[in-house]
């Protein structure tokens, strides 16, 4: 490494400082992170683009936060030159669970592939170029191995090794079975970057196992090692748990402007910076300038949280609809009225009904038992005033409004 | 089951017990027994003959004593119209080890697989009858899965009844390697018993996992499970290790009459039954008829070791042979006097030389440490005269006999 910095220009060094400060930001590890510095380095001496690999399940294709983490990372790279390799994993998807087991993984379609490919495209496309993006279906390669090869494959790495994945770990001291097939995963994935000679693997925490294969099998196949970037996992808007799709404590980035700022201001205080840093275009110095300003208390939390809200609204919303969203969320929530405009649902039912049904029916929210919930949270307005009895009988009236939580208004028309 | 015997008319109720009695003779363990019943009963009532599998490694041919304790049991099948199937596992052969590290599973050509295959069978010849025999190669079937067809193979087992494997747990137990694509040995072993709707594997007691794995593989493909028969390991001259090539204590089927003959008079008397039973053609009467006649001393047990190392002789060069054979050990062992003929070795060294040194280069014994424990154990005459100093001199004179153990004979001629 010292080799190729030695070789550098000054301007050149400062290059690889600058890039290197950069993509540092936010990422939970680099491994190693002398490898990291050595190929940028190589890559401005030679002037040739690293490669950089994002693996995709094509079976969940609906882009939230969470997943913008290591898009944002990715954006960096390419904003500086270097070319992301996407690679769908339809090979396994296409497999499905052999067990029979997995409602989850079931087998899709050639079709349900390249549909779900799409959705995740179009979505991308908010954040990376993806016209300089390199797609790639690891079926292409995978299909083509024979049992010999994956014999061979297999040959490279040991059980004990595969047994040191959590998961894995964790199943066999607690009895649960492993189906052996589950130890292809990490082995194709592995395969995947010695096929594309990727120098660079981006990835959540809980990729770390997968992504080192790729390293382990690069070696064992004579190609040059990538380097392992770890983004750490965002929590959702409950502050607790890895935000995802089953958890409901998402941010989609199709979401319309007013749902997504409103979410993004009922982010715990705590997390708001970790959000500014990992879901943000925010450059490294202007992400400073804020701590600093929070810390001296020249801004106030609750703007510095609605900056946040509006940064994330622009990024797929654009200017314009940032700055309704958050005219229409001071107007709610701020000055404690209602908005100026709220959906009229046409109503057909009958002229008394209990408080719980019409919720259900209003489609505000899904379940009776979720009704009752929020009736004894205190959540529920009718014409601006809190429901206190779940027993409550309503009577229809054209222009009532029912309110459910912060952010939910219905107009009824009849 | 016992569905079908009752279909059975009396006689060939009969039949059945009399083909149980007959295959059961000195096996091990018949995993389960009630399928084996079935299995012969239906094969009565349909007029249908069973497959009967051996899986062979054909990577080392040289047939031995060991291996015909399956092969005799084989014929017994033969012998009552059952089919059997030979499996060579030249997928394997041909594959190598993947880790580079085992040189006994150096990769195999083409060429190597088929000679030592045609080096098997005319061994297996004179066993049983070649002509009826099904012969398969592995590699026909799994050298035609891909790598989809392998993750639902690997699918269909979890790497806890994996790590069963006796082999495999004291591995993990005591931190030694396991590389994965040994996995994938007992899993073509069981595949091969789908793709050959097999009924009955035969195999040895250390083949127990192996055997079942086709058992499960057939069920979770829909097969009728095969029943594993388990033969005894035998032990070899020595009379406590497992016979093998490897460990110098095996009689090779292809010795020549008097060697074969001196080496059977050498296995210990406590095993003398256990080799009648398993690599003799004695019928479960005449088994029994020996076994009383020595218990109730009507026999004398050398007359009745004399009886086994003609059998053996007879079985693999014929009655003459047998007859000179025995003769010939008459002659040199029981009367105490040197055979008629005793092979001449012209010697070009020196005239005077150690007795270590003399065995040695006579190629009687293979090591200093052999000779030195050979005299020590009495066992080197000179002109059949016992040698008592391990530190003799030996003069080389024109005739002189050298004799080391019990059969080996040199003269000397200058």
């Amino acid at each position: 490494m010292n080799q190729v910095m030695e070789q550098l220009t000054d301007k050149q060094r400062n290059e690889v400082k600058r890039q290197m400060a950069l993509y540092s930001q936010g990422v939970q590890d680099i491994i190693p992170v002398e490898d990291l510095e050595a190929k940028v380095a190589k890559s401005i001496l030679e002037n040739r683009p690293l490669k950089i690999k994002l693996g995709l399940d094509p079976s969940a294709p609906d882009v939230h936060l969470g997943h913008t983490v290591v898009l944002n990372k990715l954006r960096q790279f390419q904003e500086n030159g270097h070319i992301i390799q996407l690679i769908i994993g339809d090979f396994t998807g296409k497999i499905g669970d052999p067990t029979g087991k997995s409602v989850a993984r079931k087998q899709l379609t050639t079709e349900e592939v390249e549909h779900n490919a799409k959705t995740y495209f179009e979505q991308f496309g908010k954040i990376v170029d993806m016209e300089k993006v390199e797609l790639h279906y690891n079926s292409k390669w995978l299909s083509q191995l024979n049992f010999e090869d994956v014999i061979n494959l297999a040959g490279k790495i040991t059980v004990a090794r595969l047994l040191e994945r959590d998961d894995f770990d964790e199943r066999i001291s607690t009895g649960k079975p492993i189906s052996l097939h589950e130890f292809f995963y990490p082995l194709m994935q592995g395969y995947d970057s010695v096929m594309l000679e990727c120098d660079i693997e981006l990835g959540g925490t809980d990729q770390h196992f997968n992504i080192l294969m790729g390293r382990h099998y690069q070696e064992k196949f004579g190609k040059e090692k990538q380097v392992a970037m770890l983004m750490p996992l965002l929590e959702g808007l409950d502050g607790v748990e890895k935000m995802s799709k089953s958890k409901k404590n998402y941010i989609g980035i199709d979401e319309a402007p007013e749902e997504m700022y409103g979410k993004s201001m009922s982010i715990p205080d705590s997390l708001m910076i970790k959000y500014f840093e990992l879901v943000t275009n925010f450059t490294p110095e202007e992400l400073q300038r804020l701590k600093s300003d929070i810390a001296s208390e020249e801004m106030h939390p609750r703007d510095a949280k609605m900056l946040l809200a509006n940064t994330i609204v622009k990024m797929y919303h654009g200017k314009k609809a940032a700055e309704a969203a958050e005219k229409h969320f001071i107007t709610v929530f701020q000055q404690g009225t209602m908005p100026e405009e709220i959906p009229v649902i046409k109503w057909n039912g009958v002229e008394e009904v209990s408080i719980i049904d019409l919720i259900v029916e209003l489609e505000l929210l899904t379940s009776k038992s979720e009704a009752r919930r929020m009736i004894a949270n205190r959540g529920v307005k009718i014409n601006g005033e809190k429901v206190e009895d779940t027993n409550l009988v309503v009577q229809i009236n054209e222009g009532l409004i029912v309110q459910v939580g912060k952010r939910k208004f219905v107009k009824i028309a009849k």
